[in-house]
């Protein structure tokens, strides 16, 4: 089966998928630190041997940032990072100094372990909020984690930094560019799923194109507003999501700026970083069903708060859940989202069937619509007044599964 | 069992409660026109018999208004209304020019079977969006609904506005004041429960003492602003919110602005709008949990944004659920509520144990904690720097009711 399994994302007829592994430059792996009460592995490390790896990150805006997030975003050359050092079970957040030492301890212990300055390794953390965070033995555990570095390390990698991620959100990529072909692999957790303590979306991303800083930075930051960006479980921004794209070089392949070679490699990550939201999505809260909802009119203000009102409605997500094609609920969310705008012309259609128009009812077939939300993905659009603006969020549905996870599973 | 049930709402002492009845001057009753399936009743009337009364009105603004909302505030002198009409069972939102015809249909009726003009009868509706309203067989109903109106119709009339509701949501209260006693009393419907296609808080209050239509205006704006817009139960703005206040003079005792009758008539209209309130959260998704979050710090805007936040994170309302006392993700609700604001030193008290103080965990006895937290009300307290600022949000739990009502439940 393709990893790019949504509707929503083409394959770019000049990505070719690969069953695993990292790019030339890159070597991983995971091991067990104890963090995480089932003693699975735990902490991951992720090495570049270019000395001139070049790196780009973004970062949760969330004004409770945890310990290693801050650590990162102080201490680290984000242009230039060589290494990853995470941690699962623990997200070393709300723990005050002592976090931030915790956190220190993890970045000074994986410079050692992988011969790169302290300034060059990124900090981070998954799992329980407001726990200490034992780094002295994620310290004591990298030694053994450092020599089982290995290139095919991707899957150990992934497996090291994932809490109670169901779908393995892991993919690696042949891309074929003007000056030959280039790899391009990612490991994520979570999101998706924001269970009892665990939050955090994490995503690694790493190629073996030759790519200047700023192109890095350009690279991911259009490639995550249109993934990252826009995608909501439920409508909780989590105090540790991060996301790195390094950039070895050891293919000899060079992407310069403004060139064709920079729009290919654009397009691949750009279809990865999309499938890898969704799958993030996908696993949400279990029933696995991933809403899109579209908004077209002619302010960007209007167009953004509708449909992250739409995305992350209750009323919604559980009428997504339940396969209800119940538009009322759609125009609730958006009439919300535009306050003292009344009234609203308005325009609905699901899975391309029109149900409201110019704010009046549209005769459908009610049987027909609900055999068309009862598959895996669904979309609705939104009509607002004006042209010129439209946006996109992909959304989880909601149901028992999210209750009983982040309900009855107590401290 | 007295109807100020909340440990948080403190019945003054000039108020007394009484069994049941409107104020002098209005009647009220209920009737069926067919518009619920149940059979139920589905029409409610309150007619004032004073030529003078007057009011006030507050509404949602969503910017998808239902068409009665748009009528009524388009079309009725809202400093004198003399009537209400409200039907159950549809909403009359999102249904186009031909909604607003059957609500005007519904006002002219009214206003023939209550013998009063149009432009004094409020017309309000509760249920099902997006489809069309028979205002024919509301119109037909209108004659046996006035032919039973009577000052002892607030249990009726409270019944023809019930949609889902389960908590009876109707006081009547006797007001101490310096020129004799008067009455005030109020009916309410839903807001907790936005069930399949049930939206909708309708609050009708009613008073016989005499006030002039600004001081009508001025308490139900002051008191409002404390109880129905301080509460959450999904995020979820209606398209029908209508809180109506009418006061009838026939006590004879009349109510100066700026004067001590003023502020103890206030008084006894907080703490009944506040209990009302509570009642609508309390009935929200029928695990009948009821938080409440109190946000304190040095930015207006700061404390209102992380209160909203921490009352609609599904992750706090689901902890409330399971009887978790899950501080980290109150932490994780004001971070999101505001971002760019890293390192926050946050505190953080639950039924008044610190767990965060200073950004820092505080030790505390967990066992003792979740023992507080298995009652019908929680409180949670967040301290923001500086000082100056507060405000509180009342919220539902999240459990698996909400989910089966919402997604089960299909159209």
């Amino acid at each position: 089966m393709s990893f790019f399994d949504s509707r929503w994302i083409d394959r770019p007829d000049h990505v070719a998928e690969l069953p695993g592994g990292l790019p030339r430059g890159f070597r991983a792996a995971s091991g067990r630190a104890g963090i995480k009460p089932s003693g699975k592995p735990d902490v991951g490390l992720l090495v570049c041997d270019r000395v001139d790896a070049t790196s780009a990150a973004r970062f949760t805006r969330s004004g409770v940032l945890a310990a290693p997030v801050l650590l990162t975003q102080e201490r680290c050359r984000l242009e230039g990072l060589r290494a990853v050092v995470a941690n699962s079970g623990n997200a070393n957040a709300a723990t005050g100094r002592r976090g931030l030492d915790a956190a220190t301890k993890m970045q000074g212990a994986a410079a050692v372990a992988g011969g790169v300055a302290a300034e060059r390794v990124a900090v981070c953390s998954t799992g329980v909020i407001g726990v200490p965070l034992d780094a002295d033995a994620i310290v004591r555990a990298l030694p053994d984690v450092h020599a089982e570095l290995s290139d095919g390390g991707d899957a150990a990698f992934t497996e090291g930094i994932s809490t109670t991620d169901v779908i393995e959100k892991r993919a690696a990529l042949q891309v074929e560019l003007g000056g030959g072909p280039v790899r391009l692999s990612a490991q994520a957790k979570g999101a998706g799923m924001i269970s009892p303590h665990f939050a955090t979306l994490l995503c690694f991303v790493q190629t073996d194109a030759a790519l200047d800083a700023a192109t890095c930075d350009l690279l991911l930051g259009a490639t995550c507003a249109r993934s990252f960006e826009r995608i909501s479980v439920d409508g909780q921004l989590s105090t540790n999501d991060t996301v790195v794209l390094m950039a070895s070089g050891a293919s000899g392949v060079r992407v310069e700026p403004e060139t064709e070679d920079e729009l290919r490699l654009g397009e691949a990550l750009d279809a990865l970083l999309r499938q890898v939201a969704i799958l993030c999505v996908r696993d949400g809260e279990g029933a696995g069903r991933v809403g899109r909802i579209v908004v077209r009119g002619g302010q960007h203000l209007h167009v953004e708060a509708a449909a992250r009102a739409v995305a992350d409605s209750p009323l919604v997500k559980t009428a997504l859940n339940g396969g209800d094609p119940n538009w009322g609920r759609i125009a609730q969310a958006v009439g919300m989202a535009l306050p003292g705008t009344a009234p609203l012309p308005l325009d609905i259609a699901i899975e391309g069937v029109p149900v409201l128009s110019g704010g009046a009812p549209v005769d459908h077939d009610v049987a027909d619509l609900e055999q068309r939300v009862a598959g895996r993905e669904v979309v609705y659009e939104v009509g607002l007044p004006g042209e010129g603006a439209d946006t996109e969020v992909f959304f989880s549905d909601l149901g028992h599964a999210y209750v009983t996870l982040n309900a009855e599973y107590t401290t």
